[in-house]
């Protein structure tokens, strides 16, 4: 019997007897370690030094840390706890600026806390299970819809991780490419390295082989040529923050990508769950761009610090418009050509499925 | 007083005592270290593992290796060393597929050969170095044309190295650089790391902090991010084989570059040497692309190889087409637009320069 791509499936996150059990993701693909943690700081400094990374990851992996914040904070004083988390909250907040999943993710554990009562700590943990459990619905609902938009005999390409690992469980754009793969829609599938932190090169293409779904590894600049020749259908990626108006958040290189693609009659597929919408931004330009430490770059360089003269620019992230998207696909539907289309549709749709 | 941009320049490429020394690119910036070659093989090897890499420095020291080469047959037998040495030319022009210039140099050296009488090694010496001289001489010339393109206040993006270790000893595209920084022209300087084996991190930023110009590191993928804001005028490269018709082959990821130039109303300048040229070959169809070692690719990623299931391709260079450059600016002439105006007032002056 052929195994199911999903038999593979990683989980990177695990709750168990109270601890947050992290997969270190900075590990792979070399060792396959788990961290314990057990403080929300604990957790803060696992999203900042991307132990854990992804979007939706991140979101999963603060709920958590929310719940082991209220155990801490209630052993110092029950009296005071809900005072006292507040500061728990913050640095989960600050952990990371750009995936709006942790916001999100934080908000509605802030809602668990205010309406605690009774055994509050089985609430809480029982709302982090459902935000993780949620997503990993919400991903195989969206490799669904995705995996339909792509003709068979598609060639697709992605960037950085968007697998397991970097969700609840199954993945956003890799879902798709699970999903696709599974349907025998992908006659090939390109993965980018991903620089400066090789999301690609060490946790994708350690996922598709997992999952045993051959794929072709290239560094990032040689898209180009592979969408010149031999050519590409889709590229397929996540979001780490969509704006109201459809422009999309997303690993640096996404727009680059973008822009080859429409150059070479490829179509541009961003698969996110709902909870990366952030109807409160309403352009790409109000989306903070995190830009992370110039060692990231250059520690592959040169034994020591970059010479004086040259400074190390390494954004995180770029912002594709939604005119150069073809579709966005969440869990609660397809949005094709956003930027003429808009997300209104979609987000009145999300906002009545939270309410 | 300021010191000028060329008293730092660095000789990689150095001849002393019938010795070839060779600046290891390889263990650049942590290290200067000369290798000192003896033979036509050595030469051959630095070249294949880019102990010297750059179109024009390879054809450079490919020269030198014919001189050692003949120096060899010489001593093993006076009297059949012309037919000898023909093993050692195939095995210079065998070293790297890509790069014109390296046949371009074998065939001027090969002339010389033929033409050799009385202190052949004498004559033979004064070829090699004449290709130095002159390949230094049209990167300066070419320079000059090139900067005199570029609009005072002009924020210029470079891939890869083209500087004095890719060359003769000044550069093709940072050699425009040079001088445009020289004349005031230049705003901003970014470059792109270049994986795989970063020459923009590890080369270009190490000759343009000692050139005392700063300059800006980021990952190949951030290029889109840099074009939309803060925004470039000018992409600026070298390139490793122009076909009859303009199309330029370069460093993977120059063809990436060219096509977000278009959608950003920035321009593309290919700076390069005559030498370059290759009227024997039509298009950039015709130009063989070399693929390297996938190792190159997945060496920072992982302790082992790639996993099974994962195909790494490694192309080292992608051809542009005419159409997406501005101006191909070499010592011999500008050509704007080559993708209309062609190339062959260029090569009918290049090939009557060279008669």
């Amino acid at each position: 019997m052929e195994q199911s791509p999903l038999a593979s499936r990683v989980s990177a996150i695990q709750w168990r007897n109270g601890i947050l059990r992290l997969l270190d993701q900075r590990r792979l693909p070399d060792e396959e370690r788990y961290l314990e943690i057990e403080s929300a700081r604990g957790v803060a400094e696992a999203i900042r030094h991307m132990v854990v990374r992804g979007a939706p990851a991140i979101g999963i992996a603060a709920a958590y840390g929310v719940v082991l914040a209220a155990r801490h904070r209630m052993q110092q004083d029950r009296g005071s706890w809900k005072e006292r988390i507040e500061a728990d909250f913050r640095l989960l907040a600050d952990a990371r600026p750009t995936a709006v999943n942790l916001a999100w993710a934080l908000r509605r554990m802030r809602a668990a806390v205010d309406a605690a009562e009774g055994d509050v700590l089985n609430r809480l943990q029982a709302e982090a299970r459902a935000i993780h459990r949620e997503d990993m619905e919400a991903n195989m609902a969206l490799a669904e819809a995705g995996a339909a938009l792509i003709a068979p005999g598609s060639r697709v390409l992605t960037h950085c991780n968007t697998g397991a690992l970097a969700t609840g469980g199954y993945g956003t754009a890799l879902g798709v490419i699970r999903t696709a793969w599974a349907q025998e829609r992908l006659e090939a599938v390109y993965a980018t390295e991903t620089r400066p932190w090789l999301q690609g090169a060490r946790l994708t293409a350690w996922e598709l082989d997992r999952d045993g779904i051959p794929a072709t590894l290239i560094v990032d600049s040689a898209a180009g040529r592979v969408m010149a020749r031999p050519g590409i259908d889709w590229v397929i990626v996540g979001a780490d923050r969509i704006a109201a108006n459809g422009d999309v958040a997303n690993k640096i290189g996404t727009y680059g990508l973008a822009v080859l693609a429409r150059a070479h009659g490829a179509r541009v597929m961003v698969a996110a769950p709902s909870s990366t919408l952030d109807p409160d931004i309403a352009t790409g330009d109000g989306i903070e761009i995190e830009n992370r430490d110039p060692g990231e770059v250059w520690g592959i360089s040169g034994d020591g610090a970059p010479p004086e003269g040259i400074s190390v620019e390494n954004p995180a992230f770029d912002v594709t418009p939604a005119d150069w998207i073809d579709a966005i696909v969440t869990e609660n539907g397809v949005v094709e050509s956003p930027g003429k289309a808009g997300l209104s549709a979609l987000l009145a749709k999300v906002s009545r499925t939270v309410a």
